[in-house]
């Protein structure tokens, strides 16, 4: 009998040992270094104008500002989610037996559009190959995911063909572009999307920027107005604290970091292999697979039934409980992808040394062979 | 030629008044009456909390705990809006061709209630008539409004009887509670939803209550916990900072100061009346329809074309502009109700006299009807 992963259960487990570490260890003892530790940087000013209807007024003019900035555009929205704007998005602009189009480097694509596509009853599909990409009688809207989950990003002409075929039968295009609009930018100096000639993107604030977990959205007026309905109908909305975190993160935000670790990724990388590992580097970091941490588990204790997601998230448990270290299979929304991935440009890699890094990497895999091997796997996700 | 309201048009300029009114007189001049006047009060360790992974973990342990004793159930689902969560569970339960059965004491109901119906495809009946109610052979949700949006509540016995009739089929009970989880409470000693045997309930923490516009769910723990898997999948919850508002909006809650208003507002109310007015009472205020607004107006000026939503929001408008007061119609939502209503249990009430208040009102009628006359109604409202 193959044991399915309880996502909700797994999440609330990682949630209270970060809790339990707070309150004996404090805060500061926690190492996120999922590229994704947003923080909310705001001062007692900022909360005096924290009210609901005051709040907005204020944060609209600046978001406005430092949002244009960051992602071009005429006008931006900010979500209480990216997924949020997705859904809000396709919800728009996609009825009943439309189709959506989506051209990625990498499956699987961001769950939400297929899952906001079967919710309006519309076709998805996905490309990976550019050469099959098409355009159909009933495609109504064009994806494009900038880079994948796992930091992959897509060459500048690339971008361009599949716009220009969207464009070409006049076709709204989205560019899914949540960490691709700083990587993008930051690593390989491409343009925004929106300059790129997409009609709509939107970034995660809270991916490889310190602010908090968010979207933002930008585009044309006239669409970002269409959205934006759809989001006050829905409850998609950024409230006030959180376009407050947005706004500080924007404009503290420097590709300069970035940039460093993508020089220092390679160092870390050459340690590991020469430990006998076989991680992959991102730009800002490397990365183990759920496959690849299998692999490395059953060459240790044998082969086994247990799936390999499940593996990769008692990896990530063990690792927040013994380590501190903060992964996503622990801890990530339903879904998320089961890669264990180190974002050596997040500021948590500050309390931590490269060779530490490693010897936490190689224990953890230690670990998690004799949870499999002792059958306390459920033990370890859950109770 | 009628015109229509532009809903974006007029709550951006309404906020826009706000922005003014807070950069030149500061954030005290303005006076929320709206009974929806939620803040955030954070403390600096709060915010040191409120990182992505860390912020859920401490406070989810503290929401579930205030939450359940001020809603009743096992379990508390923290949600970005009120309407988030109607949406994320009638996603949830409802499938294409079921039908919803929403009995609320006047219409119309939640405009999020028909909308989502409609997005997943499923009938949608609204019975005002208690002795009109019934459930068919496809209802799989009966919804409940304890309150309506002004604030009329139903009694105990309609609600039981309604719930029995769902429970006889057993058919899953939504409460739709916003206001009513503190209006029944407080000032009609009801029971929570819950207790009265609804299956799930939610409240919107904004409402007769200070904490920030978010919603509250509560249930047993597998249905919120399906409800959640929804949730994180289309982005609806509450983030961090809003969960630390709601708790410490609920730890501070005491029906008194609803209780007060509930005396006070009938001495206003006599004010109003001598003035030549005909406002309605709430539980905790005073109220003017969009069409009670239009008959004075019309009483000053004569007949016109422009509908009552417009004139009231143009009243709302000039209330604001002319005397800090922040009233519905001119910063809701889309779809949010154009009744000018003032709440006194408000905290902002402190900031006005009884006297004053009433001299606002009577002016601002004078001045909306000034506006009209004048032609000046689209500059008032977007401009």
């Amino acid at each position: 009998m193959t044991i399915e992963l309880d996502e909700i259960k797994k999440r609330e487990k990682g949630l209270k040992i970060i809790n339990e570490k707070i309150k004996n260890e404090g805060i500061d003892s926690l190492i996120d270094l999922t590229g994704l530790a947003g923080g909310f940087d705001v001062t007692p000013k900022d909360i005096s104008l924290l009210e609901t209807y005051a709040g907005p007024a204020v944060f609209d003019e600046k978001i406005q500002k430092v949002g244009i900035e960051h992602l071009g555009g005429e006008k931006v929205l900010p979500l209480n989610r990216t997924t949020s704007g997705i859904a809000a998005m396709i919800m728009t602009y996609v009825k009943e037996g439309d189709e959506i189009a989506h051209y990625l480097p990498e499956e699987p694509g961001h769950p939400s559009i297929a899952r906001t596509a079967k919710l309006v009853g519309a076709d998805y599909v996905e490309y990976t190959d550019i050469n099959d990409f098409k355009i159909n009688d009933n495609t109504s809207l064009v994806v494009i995911t900038g880079t994948t989950m796992d930091h992959e990003v897509i060459s500048e002409n690339d971008f361009k063909y599949v716009i220009n075929k969207a464009k070409e039968q006049d076709i709204l295009v989205f560019v899914d572009d949540a960490s691709g609009a700083r990587l993008r930018r930051a690593v390989y100096n491409q343009p925004t999307a929106i300059d790129l000639g997409a009609d709509l993107s939107v970034t995660s604030t809270d991916k490889l920027m310190e602010g908090p977990r968010g979207g933002l959205m930008a585009g044309s007026e006239k669409l970002i107005d269409e959205i934006k309905l759809t989001v006050n109908q829905y409850g998609f909305e950024a409230q006030a604290p959180l376009v407050v975190g947005m706004i500080k993160a924007l404009e503290k935000y420097s590709p300069e970091r970035i940039k460093e670790a993508y020089v220092e990724k390679d160092e870390l990388y050459q340690k590991l292999i020469d430990k006998g590992l076989n991680p992959l580097t991102t730009p800002t970091g490397f990365m183990f697979k759920e496959d690849e941490i299998k692999n490395v588990v059953v060459d240790k204790i044998g082969e086994m039934d247990t799936p390999s997601d499940i593996i990769a998230t008692v990896y990530s448990m063990l690792l927040l409980e013994n380590y501190n270290i903060v992964t996503i299979p622990a801890v990530g929304m339903p879904g998320a992808s089961k890669t264990i991935r180190i974002d050596w440009s997040a500021k948590d890699s500050d309390k931590i040394t490269m060779d530490e890094m490693v010897c936490a990497i190689v224990d953890t895999f230690n670990k998690t062979a004799e949870v499999c091997k002792n059958n306390k796997v459920e033990q370890v996700l859950y109770e």
